[in-house]
């Protein structure tokens, strides 16, 4: 029998001791140690690696804490929209949504896109129909309402309004009629709008996790509410298989969390997976490597990824990363610092 | 200076000289000779390859006879539903947009993507709110009516009634108590309804486009019309970056056709690059490798590459491809079958 392990996330950035209160951290290693026994149960009964990452992931999205499910983060209209993937190592099949709203668990319409369509990734209203197609648990606006969200995207609105401001000072460059190298420019406009070391960071924040079961079979899993104050139908990585969620028994199961653009960008997921099929980089190297790529371009975030043999590699460059898992030797742990 | 080349496609599938008139084979070869002479002029005269790249997929999207642009396949509710994205080998900056209606140009959007907004990948509504708030050029419902592609969908709505009567079966099966393993029956249903070799096949396309510029910087667009009669808001591997488009210097720039799901689940794009960036393979080999293993998942599709020395590398293991190119020798060619 093969050895088994889960890992699973809360999100990675800017965890402050400073800012966090003894209750609040207590709350948090609480609601990781829950999901990650609920996941543990599966795979430790002779379970699959999907179950375990789906009912992991489920328990995070259903814990206001987390911007998943019930904690997303409101979009720029006030809404909530979300989107989650998983991954089948052995298959490699995925389901993926994106965009979807009023949906209980995510990860669950992920997980019917995976089985019940032809299709990979579904987003938009056709997500939605689809969901109501499949009967799935869906919950009110209520359920997803959270005071300290809400007062997120105030603060976000506020930010935006200084990005504007540096808009208009391009605009008036422009007519003074300075000859502005048009590709620089545009690099150096999309860096001051994404730099992670500005204050909107924080806002940024995915559930994930990887498991191998006692077949040897990988599972990856990612849900997210998304980014606060997002505007026109905006996907990060968390719904795009290779970018923030990837599994394959030939190389390893990752989920990832931070600015989803230089996840993409990267295609953070995937890469770790081939740095392990084409160098044979161990787990923790490959993670490593990733993210001085995501380091090097500037950007925050983390990765925990699981290969065949249970091997957890996780890392991130954020000042923390809620974090859990039991390795081979089923001894379970929490951690959320550096 | 650094070499040039450019090299463009139109879709692959079912492209049989047998269905084939000489007059319609002339105004496909006609057809990428346009949009791979305009490209070429941008690079060779010291041109961007992101320039190059869009205006040669512009040219292929106002061309009805490609799934992309105004030749757009129909969804199930007989609208039209585009993706595109493109992305940058220097900075990997990248655009995409999915699910986007009326819009003329798609490309243009993913590029608006790409350099107007800190996002990489927009959708549905939210992406065509964009569209209108960036004074994109819409065209009418009637721009993008065709009645061949109409046709397509009645004959696919026909087909999706087979896909029902399978469903029916499988109901049925249940309910005579026999065990299935969900896992295996899941992989077959799917199976069954990807076969890449059921007639539906020849309903997929995708325009693309792969450039290397004279300061060696590589680019890669792709745009689509999607999967005829698909509903659910499907994305396919368009305008996923990683998976139907990749540009990075240090491996290549890539443009998939095919059927998207498969390539989002090898991660196409992304992979090919890895393969050239961590085992040093060639352009040529590196396609042919991820052409395999597209093959082994019983799929259809190709590809077209280039490394920054202005290689080309082309491969697909449908009966056609429509595709074009001018590599550093300077000698435009244009090719439908194998």
């Amino acid at each position: 029998m093969n050895k088994i392990a889960l890992a699973i996330h809360g999100g990675a950035g800017t965890i402050l001791k400073s800012n966090m209160t003894a209750e609040l951290e207590k709350e948090y290693r609480h609601a990781l140690e829950n999901a990650l026994q609920a996941g543990w149960q599966i795979i430790q009964s002779g379970g699959d690696s999907l179950d375990a990452v789906e009912t992991s992931v489920c328990k995070l999205e259903n814990n206001p804490l987390f911007n998943a499910g019930r904690g997303s983060v409101f979009t720029h209209d006030g809404k909530n929209e979300m989107d989650a993937s998983i991954m089948d190592g052995e298959t490699h099949n995925a389901g993926a949504v994106a965009l979807i709203q009023n949906v209980k668990n995510p990860i669950k319409l992920a997980r019917l896109v995976m089985e019940k369509t032809e299709h990979f990734l579904l987003a938009g209203d056709g997500a939605n129909e689809f969901a109501r197609e499949m009967k799935i648990e869906f919950a009110p606006d209520e359920y997803f309402f959270n005071d300290f969200r809400y007062r997120q995207l105030l603060e976000a609105q506020k930010e935006n309004r200084v990005q504007l401001d540096h808009s208009e000072k391009r605009e008036r460059r422009k007519e003074k009629g300075e000859r502005q190298n048009q590709k620089s420019e545009i690099r150096n406009q999309k860096s001051e709008i994404q730099n992670p070391k500005s204050k909107i960071q924080n806002l940024i924040g995915t559930v994930g996790a990887v498991a191998c079961d006692s077949s040897g079979n990988l599972a990856a899993a990612t849900s997210t509410g998304g980014m606060t104050n997002k505007k026109f139908g905006r996907v990060g990585d968390a719904p795009i298989i290779g970018a923030g969620t990837y599994a394959n028994n030939d190389g390893c199961a990752v989920s990832a969390t931070g600015w989803g653009e230089y996840f993409i960008r990267l295609g953070v997921a995937r890469d770790i997976s081939a740095m392990m099929e084409y160098r044979a980089l161990p787990v923790q190297q490959a993670v490593d490597a990733e993210m001085n790529k995501v380091k090097a371009l500037g950007a925050d975030g983390g990765v925990i990824a699981m290969d065949k043999f249970g091997n957890i590699g996780i890392s991130f460059n954020s000042e923390g990363m809620y974090r859990a898992y039991i390795d081979v030797n089923g001894k379970p742990v929490v951690e959320i610092y550096k």
